[in-house]
């Protein structure tokens, strides 16, 4: 009998030993550890008894000390449980339960002495996380790593909603194929962008989408992602095995450990309901909670700013017209200005009044301070200070005036990636806004890193953000980071980080256009690890309205643009048009006035990553609800069920709907908006135009 | 006629077009500028009619924008001359004299739209400098330095006193040799060193002495750098032609530039007399003059300090045996001690005892804060926070006990090369100082740098260096800096920046030793730039009597320690050596007490770089005088002539001298002490015995 399992386990291919299993909470989640016959630790992972990861090998590959890839044996193997609910400061849910098997797995290497590492597991009901830990101990202090070795073994050529792995830039198109069509498709993905490292021809950023042929989502992503390196993955489609792809630092080393420490959490989220990926909590779940005392002064905000105008080509964020300037030597008083800065007091103050007129908490600002002149291109060390304004741009005065009205200012730190420089000055420019009324910052790192030779990506950079948003909370900051790594949940430890952009945003729709389907995507991927403050709402869709230079075009009717608010969720939404455009449409315009920031609950109504998302939400506090449904290049005829209702009430629902000759290209601002009545028994079939969608404000 | 020069310029070599000449103020040194056949720039340098640099190329090559190496044409030549005194903050002189001859050649490239350069040339009675500036104009604001291209053509195969050419070290021991033996001698010029990364078979380090054969003392180095990278030289030992070679940084670029801007000054310091070197003030000449507008908080130093037990390995900078440490989350008070850290309470209390009753300034001490254990060749990125004391070390006691003796405590501020970290805590860290009584700091850069793949001397860490002497100026802060960038004569615009290592020093003693002549050098070589904190006065010259373990020895006698206050010139000058041996020898370490640190003038008596040096000084605002006199592995007559005493006063001058029999190796602690009168009239014939000296003060 015994030769009979052990030529069965010869013919599995893989010799297993002492397997250990635990299972999700309602045990549809299988996860299976164990060691080869070289002893390398390997993980498996099912979902209803279908393979969502085969048989992959886990590790990390030493650059100074020994690897640890093989040669382990298992000392010990610790199960738990645990089960809670913990409440977010802002988010989707008022509450979010947190509830996984546990498996620890310590390993150690006879030919290291006992060098001993973990491997813990988490299996959650909608996915699991998996860690590398290193203890404290003699054997183990220092080390580089070289490359992470952790395999992603798919179980066959999925559908993928993909970007170009790369060490600078996320702000690629979605690219949707099966994965053994990524090598062919990689050079027409790879578009041009102010910084950009793609690193493999078959090269994929994280989170990563994708759907089986058997119907399962599976997303692929990390969590807690702190003084490490960025992962990406790298494909070897000849046998649809991922592997971890971490971002190199000057010198081509991937990480500088010291234990006690540990790995992010690789991530892998897995349903056969596509809506299940948009609610699932996991990467939040793995963060740890906050230390935060006082969270009070984080708040979710609704904004309005002086920066389309800029993105559309309409005005500058330059002062004047000068090639080349030279903080604290250029005197600005002296300069011609060039008529088209929009970040001057009269201008301001015009948004203040708008903002404060239609309930908005804030203005951005961005083109307010010296330095735009040069500030891009330039590899420029000195290249802003993050506190002188322009001549234009009274801080003082503006702060009071905005103040007056109810409105804050929220600051803007474009770095232009000089992070030394950025750091020097930080200090004196979160003081200068606390003494100047301003309490969120929207930073940016445009550009290559400087020092040169880093990537946005990289241990260095990772070590970077969080420094700054650390620091923010000491002076009671929230930060909206752009060109930042795209988030991994640590919101939930540092409810001060509001938002990231990470990926590509409606700038991009200035630049050249979006994929119609590109926001029917974006939840599904870049939204896994954390908001997006992608910034909809644009009511003129045809650039060339502001800028006859410029054609681009918004790859949305203007009622998709309201559906963003529900459907892209985010706790900072900006209504990105200029006021005067709004004030045309003031009709449509009260759906954004009127959609919630924050909430009590997410519904998921139907949904399908590249395609179509139709959710409802409870604002938080509130008896209001509200629907958003989007779809891509195709129209269609959406079912809105309203059973998420509470039973037996009756509401008014307001609904914002697609003209009906609405067409995204050539009548995108038809609309027409309708009320009705409406209880949990209400189905609604909507009809949706080429990338068009409808939002509804129920009360 | 015409014909006949014109044949005379062809068979010049290099035809030359509208040359510019000018001269020293005494006329001994000839400047001639020239362009090239091919329109690149040329210059030469003649002293009294000898050549002392022949026809040599200038320009830049550049990475992004067309190179400025030739195609130029002679736009203007502009001449002017400068005749000032200035008076230094502190110096080998109460007052310093610039008086030069200058031309500037704007010189702009046809092929470039008329893009200009300016190279300016001043010509001092002690030599030249020389520097390109970059106008701001339209057609050159942002460029990348490829490589500079400066050469210096020499007159034949010197006699040179060099260290290899490296991008992060300069405590290599000087080699003699001539330049045609460099490339031999390199391989074992290289000795091992915690961060170095040697660039070329023929590199060399500035500054560079010379000698060549028709008796021209000739030394090349460079003057204000700032932001930008350091120079090396690198040997085309064929044609004896020394060409600039940058410091490069972590992608291979040399150097970031944006108009207006100008490189720093290379200087050629020549004479024929020895001597002239040492007395030369053509590097702080070339500097701007401060813009402190109080510098009464800068004063010289005479100190001792806890560290010299350290470097011997008697005691350690640590606290304790751990092999990894993590700040904020060790707890140290529950670490066990390993009894041997200096830097305790009751043993610092000795120190300040010691100073006080001795007339010290200062006492130094290191290895007083958390983090010491695994501070070093680790790459650790957060290694110190500059203001965390270990469990033994009471801040506030000991500077209380300090003040209240009259005597200072200087800061360490250790940063292992982890330079982010530094810039994170620099304000925290002088804070602290300024809150507990500090207001010196010896700051180190031991190791590889971190951003990783920086080198010390790169723009990026020149960058960083001068940073941290200009905040500590806001706090009113003294700055040693330790392996940082050799000094280049900023002390005249930052008075606060009081010492630099930036060479091989006294700790290298206790790590195998020094030459016998290294001090008969370092006045030529290293101190050209700056002061050097060389930290002399070791008295008990055998280090085994400190750690059994350690056979090193001190390559001088004990006299020749106490001359070393006087040939190698610092404002912060440290008795080095422990307490407990100056007690068996406080008849010799009188002159230490005694001599100043501050001069109103300095004579040299004479000298020759390598073999022997007598200086004499008179110490500022007193009528008191001192005189040291080294010389290398020779023993010598030292002749002294002290006709630079006031005529028609007598003075009692106490003579350190070696022992009859005294021996550097056998017997370097034989001793006598006597005193005479003397006058201006007197000569004396001192024997100084194998690597010995003799100390004199003058009252």
């Amino acid at each position: 009998m015994k030769h009979f399992f052990m030529a069965l386990a010869l013919l599995a291919g893989i010799t297993t030993f002492a397997q250990q299993q635990i299972t999700s909470p309602d045990k549809n989640l299988v996860l299976t550890f164990a060691l080869s016959a070289k002893g390398e630790p390997t993980y498996e992972l099912t979902y209803k008894k279908k393979p969502v990861i085969k048989t992959s090998k886990l590790g990390i590959e030493t650059k100074d000390v020994a690897s640890m890839l093989d040669g382990f044996t298992i000392d010990k193997a610790e199960t738990a449980t645990f089960d809670e609910t913990w409440t977010p400061v802002w988010g989707e849910e008022k509450s979010i339960r947190n509830n996984y098997n546990e498996l620890a797995v310590t390993l150690s290497q006879k030919a290291q002495k006992g060098r001993y590492i973990r491997i813990r597991f988490r299996v959650f009901n909608d996915g699991l996380g998996f860690r590398y830990e290193f203890p404290e101990q003699p054997e183990l202090n220092y080390f580089v790593i070289k490359e992470e070795r952790t395999q992603f073994a798919l179980a066959g050529d999925h559908k993928a909603f993909w970007l170009p792995g790369d060490y600078d830039t996320q702000e690629y198109s979605t690219v949707t194929s099966k994965l053994s069509e990524v090598r062919g498709k990689m050079k027409d993905a790879v578009t041009p962008n102010q910084s950009q490292t793609p690193f493999s021809p078959t090269g994929l950023q994280t989170p990563l989408m994708m759907k089986s042929q058997d119907g399962l989502y599976i997303n692929i992503h990390e969590a807690a992602l702190i003084d490490y390196s960025c992962m990406s993955l790298n494909l070897d489609d000849k046998n649809m095995v991922l592997e971890s792809w971490l971002t190199p630092d000057a010198v081509g080393n991937k990480g500088y450990m010291q234990s006690p420490f540990q790995s992010p959490w690789r991530t892998v989220i897995v349903s056969d309901k596509a809506g299940d990926i948009l609610l699932s909590r996991l990467t939040y779940n793995l963060n740890e909670p906050t230390k935060f005392k006082d969270t009070s002064w984080i708040k979710p905000v609704k904004y309005v700013g002086v920066w389309w105008e800029m993105i559309t080509g309409k005005s500058t964020w330059a002062y004047n017209d000068l090639t080349s300037v030279k903080l604290g030597e250029t005197d600005y008083s002296k300069t011609k200005p060039n008529g088209k800065h929009a970040a001057n007091n009269e201008h301001v103050k015009m948004y203040i009044d708008f903002a404060a007129q239609h309930g908005f908490d804030a203005v951005l600002v961005e083109g307010w301070n010296e330095g735009w002149e040069d500030w891009f291109g330039k590899s420029k060390d000195f290249v802003f200070d993050f506190i002188t304004p322009y001549p234009d741009f009274n801080v003082q005065e503006l702060h009071k005036y905005a103040e007056s009205k109810g409105v804050k200012i929220i600051m803007h730190h474009e770095t232009s990636g000089s992070v030394r420089n950025y750091e020097r000055w930080m200090d004196k420019a979160y003081q200068f806004m606390a003494d100047n009324g301003y309490n969120a910052v929207k930073s940016g790192y445009v550009g290559d890193i400087i020092p040169r030779g880093e990537y946005h990506y990289g241990q260095w950079m990772i070590n970077h953000y969080l420094y700054a948003i650390e620091k923010a909370a000491e002076y009671k900051i929230m930060v909206n980071a752009h060109e930042a790594v795209r988030p991994t949940g640590l919101a939930r430890t540092y409810p001060n980080l509001i938002g990231n952009e990470a990926a590509r945003g409606t700038e991009y729709e200035s630049f050249g256009g979006n994929n119609a389907d590109h926001t029917t995507i974006l939840p599904f991927t870049r939204l896994v690890g954390g908001p997006m403050d992608y910034t909809p709402g644009i009511f003129q869709t045809k650039v060339n309205a502001y800028n006859p230079e410029n054609n681009s075009y918004i790859h949305t009717t203007l009622v998709k643009q309201l559906a963003l608010y529900v459907t892209l969720y985010s706790p900072l939404q900006m209504a990105a048009d200029l006021p005067e455009t709004y004030n045309k449409h003031l009709d449509a315009f009260q759906f954004i006035k009127d959609v919630a920031v924050d909430w009590d609950q997410t519904w998921v109504l139907e949904a399908e990553p590249g395609d179509y998302i139709t959710m409802a939400r409870k604002a938080k506090g509130k008896d209001e609800y509200f629907i958003g449904s989007i779809t891509d290049e195709n129209a269609r005829t959406a079912t809105i069920n309203f059973d998420f209702l509470p039973k037996g009430k009756t509401f008014t629902a307001t609904i914002y709907a697609d003209g009906k000759d609405a067409d995204y290209i050539n009548n995108p601002q038809s609309y027409k908006i309708t009320t009705m009545k409406v209880t949990s028994k209400t189905k609604l079939k909507q009809k949706l135009a080429t990338s068009g969608g409808c939002a509804i404000s129920i009360k």
